[in-house]
């Protein structure tokens, strides 16, 4: 089951994604994607509608956020081996655990803000998790069955805030506009092993990312279980799982990053497809 | 004005401290003291109710965290001179930021879980900061017109996780119960100047922080104004801002942290107090 917000900011309505690959109406059987309506009963009751018997929506409508009301948007750090290369950093020991402000989520396809002064804005095609039910210390066998789905997600990153003002990551993660999410939430049962998916990015046409999270350093599975003896997961919440190379910080021969009028384009098999174009902040 | 959140975990109701320091129920004005409850014009139509107008409360009752549905919970390190010195720690040139995970918010005197494992569990007090209105790069100037009122928090540390686990500080500062807040959000009005407030902080009777804002680094217009540069700080949220010398880790000869049993008393002028018992977490 595909599932997704659609409509202007703020005013998003639930939808399903139909065999054709259009949006149905859900606002007659759901107030909003909320962390509620991700309970495995909730999903079911959901999965049990004929999409076909629902209002076609125009399918030129924008997408939301999939999921309202997140309240913790984790970020896996140095996840593929390869990345870590890139980045001129060690493989870790164990997940490298951050944090993304939840009020830089926004619509797959929005425009994306170059901050005023950012020289480094980068890019990352990452697989994203959404917890269905509240995990806390759970097993890595155990941990599959919290995930209510999966979503593509951009993690724009300002890589002089993220590491030359640390010690934290926190300054250059969650700038407004910086967390595109979406197009769907593509339920868990319908991705099955979430350790095989091709995922890409290009900037300007020109691809950038390739990879597969096939070759991610911690799995899925490990993540939630390993993020649960530190936080309480919590249903609606996002775990972006990191990214393959090709980043811009990993450019040769120096590192390239994004100006305004760029586009990014990017996708995970299975998870549909995002496209942004960057532009700058407005003066003050 | 003071406001609280009073009863059990879940089902707490909105409350307003009277003359006498006894709770009055506001749940026949208000739903909830949630985000929308503080924008300028809500809080004025409650400071137009006389609280002796409205059914008392027995004060035996619990605290919760006087604001629901915090969707960002920030943390400035390091913001004490002192207190970078105890750590070994330079003063920094700009604000540290760092997130607690919204999952580790509870009352006030809620127990605390020392995490399993844990062996440099510590304390904190703190003046946190709610945000009235959304605050996106505003000015210094500007930065106080956002704030709705004042808390006291209890900046739950595990020091191993913090920094030992890193390169962030995230694995450390979230875990769940880790975020006492409260007993009342006390308005801006009411509170006046935020850079004269005495801070204290016992640990079983025995004084361990004794402070005052005064001796911030970076006060609490400075630190609104540089937040919302790197992200949009939401009505609801909270900011704490850092911790005057004392903690467990500046103990000396050595560091000294928290064991089952311990008791954790604090406060702040004008803000009340909290007081926290330490348990060990239960076995899996």
């Amino acid at each position: 089951m595909k599932l997704c917000r659609y409509g202007p900011v703020g005013a998003e309505k639930p939808g399903i994604i139909d065999a054709d690959d259009r949006i149905r109406d859900l606002s007659g059987h759901l107030a909003d994607l909320d962390a509620a309506a991700l309970a495995p009963e909730a999903l079911a009751r959901l999965a049990a509608i004929d999409p076909a018997s629902l209002p076609l929506v125009d399918g030129d409508v924008r997408y939301g956020v999939p999921v309202t009301g997140t309240r913790q948007f984790v970020a896996i750090g140095l996840n593929y081996a390869d990345h870590a290369a890139e980045s001129n950093l060690p493989i870790p020991d164990e997940p490298v655990v951050f944090n993304k402000w939840v009020s830089c989520l926004q619509g797959p396809n929005d425009p994306v803000t170059i901050p005023r002064g950012s020289l480094k804005t980068d890019w990352e095609v990452e697989l994203g998790v959404v917890i269905g039910t509240t995990a806390s210390n759970v097993t890595e066998a155990d941990a599959l069955d919290h995930v209510a789905g999966y979503v593509v997600v951009n993690d724009v990153s300002e890589r002089a805030w993220q590491t030359e003002r640390g010690p934290t990551w926190d300054k250059g993660k969650g700038f407004p506009t910086f967390g595109p999410v979406g197009p769907w939430l593509v339920t868990a049962d319908e991705v099955g092993d979430p350790q095989g998916l091709r995922m890409w990015l290009d900037v300007n046409g020109t691809r950038k990312q390739d990879g597969s999270t096939a070759t991610m350093i911690f799995t899925v599975a490990q993540i939630i279980a390993y993020c649960s003896q530190f936080m309480t997961l919590l249903p609606g919440d996002i775990i972006t799982t990191g990214t393959p190379p090709g980043v811009g910080l990993g450019q040769r021969p120096e590192p390239w990053y994004l100006k305004a009028g760029d586009t990014v384009a990017l996708g995970i098999e299975k998870l549909g497809q995002q496209q942004q174009t960057f532009h700058a902040a407005p003066e003050r």
